[in-house]
């Protein structure tokens, strides 16, 4: 059950409204990154979670974000708000103007109604977590930018007041995620193809307009890596057969199928 | 420059085409989770990407998501081609039937059109790749559904081979991350508000319908968290005042305002 | 600011499983007449609301409805359950068994993720308790249709529990509506052209395929009703003219423009 | 069937087209609250009307508001075709100039394509006709801010025209839901629980940032309102049980079952 | 001005109402090639249009797709308004039964919201001509997949009756682009840039899974065609460059310069 | 199998970065008639398509579309890239300032998502080719807008490139619909109704504000063509009878049952 408790969870002040800020500010009221969409995954995550003690993480942090939601909304409320009277401050935002009389509505800065859309929910407790480490480093660089946008004293406190809540839950839900104790790289219960999984396929190739070329890093070398071309380039362009010195990858299909995976919980 | 290499880059072999399965394996199609979000994610990164060796590997792996969507659409069509005769098939997917003619579409199971909603893309690679690792791994457990609901061994195993591809993305994103050599909360360049920064706030509270309580765990304790009531459930509920143990909000971003951020590149 | 308790609002039981009720009860879930669609439309109302009272109330029912999506979301999990591992449950709803795992997400029952275009927000607080008032007679009605497609005790149970408050709600904006004193027909404060504004006019003419004939009543004929044949059709179809026995829209609005609109808030 | 009479309903004149007036004008061609919506709403609700009364009025509005969205759309034209030539006009709205050619699309003032999401319709005449009586006094109070944001005369003769027709359609679906007699709290044929219907629950608490307290009205006093605490916010917040003095959801339902429903038509 | 005429514009008839194929009609009502889809296409168009001779074609055509909306809708509600009482029909549409008491929306078979989005719409007279053609073509296919599915005689009678006048429409859009006596392959005013305009590229190479290898047809040989490499494909895949035997692209563009596009008018 | 190679089809240059230029360049990017359009619309028609050879034309176009669209990305990157830093620039798109931090995202210029509602795909291949025609020539005339509105001369030169091409795909699309040696009316399997398919309603009537009225031209005169009243319309408005001098719809109807419709295939 929710409870409202008429204090904001931290009070915003503002100088001088700044209606397109205002609309900028809506980013993260009805945005793709904002508050609306992090509340919603975590707590529809946390009503399908079955175990408990990540449950309740989801639940706070879920809550907390609808906290946001009211700050940020009240925060763009006071810069929108000349909207009503000022043709100049309506053409910041036509659709809160006309539409909205100078309120809020779910929207982001370009007037695009949120939508569940935004949201990454998959019932599988350790991909939503990683789902959500990157939803709050998403909202941490967005809260950012608006704060290098920002010239109001008050609403810059306020942004960073949010921004930090934000590297906080980022540090919960990768520690909620390791304390899972599963293998970074095991998702799910059936096992990938040997052999397959560490081939790094080279489909880009030639040189670009600014010179870049092929490159090596740690993400196609060392390890298990191998760097192949990808199956049919590798035969050559136009289909050109060359040897392959490798398991075809219906062989290594054939091998996995001989492994039993994991029972389905 | 693309360029298009006939063959797949796996071939698929369906036995007896199965409508419904068909339907299932959009998702992987046109859904939120499916091939074509995540070429586009990855590819549209690459483009944003100013750093030339971590863009080639999104261009590399963005552009084998393209060969997979093609894989995908593939399956797809063959089992879903029974709906262009059988009255009975067309009622699996009714819009691919009557619009489609039983060819694919860009939708979901459900006839959603895909959308640009889906993607997560920031123009900062690291916030990118995390959404990346994350975008995998809800790919992964997508297909092992997909396999778990299938028949059929020529569509499981073109499934186990894209299932598979999917780790072996994670791993190089993983990888590529890591090699930024970053602080892993580090996101940006504006530092969270010390010590606000490590309070985790209990906004979940009370019992449960099936027992449920407030839990602890890495995510709440030990190292330099302090779990703390969230700061208008402190004063108590209905705002009656009690002692606040800790310096305010806005004494923390006061603080914090002395810092000097780093500058913006 | 937003506090969680964990216990529901009202506790649900579900005997047996029902994937294709569950699918049913998504519709109050993420649907446009659900109950996110209701918190959100009354919470932002609040947070636009410059009266204080009436904010208070928006603020009070926004918050209900929060809980109540957590109710319909924990039924809807409880029927949605069996598609984790079942083919055929798995068929009620493919987007929530192959993407959801079996788990809630914000969509309706034909899976289209919610979206704000479900929300009426205006800004003008009359006006927004027109449309809660409306909002609410649509809500209990499918409430209604929700328990007579049901066959499970304790899900009938929940819903009556939900389906009463709506009308509980209704009750309370009619009421705060009223208690605006304003005229039911005044909005805004430019009135509308006198004359003009009593005028019926008879678009759609002739006999339908069933009978049916122009109709009187209430909504055109009584008090200061004229039902009038529109502009161009009483010049007679193909524009050829006829006399008007009534001063012109122009006449009428040079008139009007006489009259001075009340200053604007 | 539908005839089109070449002549508008009304006439417009504009003197300068000002395209940044053609762009906010558009909330009401292709926007949520605008002639489409109303139209499409009014005409597929009178579709499923299977009273022929009522049906006919439906219809009789509803072709109306598509004559209006002619009116709209011409006018709207008029103050956007510089864009076709002009760099800086068709910074206005780039979606009309680009992609139009300084011609109307079924868009709202921010771009966003017209959608079906926007309509209220379900087959329910008493609850449309609650929901035609809010989408009027929208409409009324976009067209009001229009007004107060348009220098032409011609222009805002036209939208005083416009506006004082949706005041004459309130009233018309007003009069002809009074003339249906019915209660009017009573919607459908399940009846809400009795007792329950009549709990106001306080769920927002506390004092608010500018000292909003709990306020009492109509709408939770008098009559036979009963204010209370939510029912898990009354055992007190986090669980700690209080005496209820009143009997529980639980039981208040177990009365209602056993009244009979009336029965479904 | 638009008229109602209580009369469909084709009388529809009904033996036993078949839900499922009531839910695939929906695609003609409020999907993407349906008739409210037409109807505002052409309308619209004619609306934008400065030419009086084929703006009257595009107002007569766009009202008459008006009339086969409501012909549609009436077929479609016969079929489902089963769905009110019957929960097996009900699952056929769960959006129609729950959300609409078995009456129609503005939805396609799988539920989705029509939207602007489906419309073509440029403002340039012969461009939105093609776009039409193709619109007819696609709504003739349409409503025979719906034949083809349909097992009631009425309702085969009036689907041919809408097929038939798509053809109609088909060639009215055909002989209207002719008579504007443009070269059909003249769109506009700026000329293509000689030469590249005649370079057909092969960017798909090598041999299919099914043995399919580059075609030659009228598409790319005879006439002034030129079959190519794509630019830097020729020059070798990895950018090992080859001799480019023709004139570069910006040697081709440089040549354009050169002349004198038509005047904007 | 899709393979990347690093250099752009056409490499661009960009002299002064214009950010509300580049906002613009986004239709062509993630907008309606845009390059992602056209590559997944051709592409995914060929996937479906049965006849190797214009399948082979649909994948070499659907190809140089995406490389098409990279083009366009990249211009608009660097066209946008001064909006991570300039608050003035960031108020041409403050979407792809605040959510991108400068960098594209599959958007049109008013921060609309992309959606595969804008796709014509209808698996049947004459339909599509028709489909692809119109957008083709729907891409040109935006390219030409663009051209345009545009000052910089790098800008215009790959413009000019990607205008050009478009001209060269409509070529190709119209030289293989004719290839396929069709009746150009005759779509799909089922003839139309003779007599009716002849006949062209005159369903707008009367003189238009500008003096507009009835037309005649080769859509409605010449030929097989009967210029006719609408049923309804004929029998005089409001349904008044006057004799019908031709066959009534339903012995048309009567009459093409008789005939035996092409087999299925």
């Amino acid at each position: 059950m929710y409870h409202h408790i008429k204090k904001l969870m931290y009070t915003v002040n503002v100088g001088t409204p700044d209606p397109r800020f205002g609309n900028m500010l809506l980013e993260q009221f009805g945005g793709a990154n904002g508050e609306l969409a992090a509340a919603m995954q975590y707590s529809i995550q946390g009503l399908n979670c079955d175990d408990p003690d990540r449950k309740d993480m989801l639940m706070d942090i879920g809550t907390e974000e609808l906290s946001h939601l009211e700050i940020v909304g009240t925060l763009a409320r006071m810069h929108l708000k000349p909207m009503k009277k000022s043709r100049d401050a309506a053409e910041a935002d036509p659709l809160v103007a006309i539409a909205g009389g100078g309120g809020v509505t779910l929207c982001n800065s370009m007037g695009d109604a949120w939508t569940a859309d935004y949201l990454k929910i998959t019932g599988e407790l350790d991909v939503d977590l990683r789902s959500n480490i990157a939803a709050e480093a998403r909202a941490k660089i967005v809260y950012e930018r608006l704060i290098n946008f920002c010239d109001d004293r008050g609403s810059k406190d306020a942004l960073q007041f949010l921004m930090t809540r934000e590297i906080t839950h980022m540090k919960a839900f990768t520690a909620a995620l390791e304390s899972l104790g599963k293998d970074r790289f095991s998702i799910g219960r059936i096992p990938p193809t040997p052999g397959l999984v560490d081939e790094y396929f080279n489909d880009s190739t030639g040189v670009g307009d600014e010179g870049e070329t092929d490159a090596r890093g740690p993400w196609n070398q060392g390890g298990s890596w191998k760097i192949v071309d990808p199956p049919e380039l590798e035969k050559g362009v136009g289909g050109r057969d060359r040897a392959r010195g490798r398991a075809s990858v219906q062989e290594l299909n054939a091998e996995t199928r001989k492994q039993k995976p994991k029972k389905m919980a």
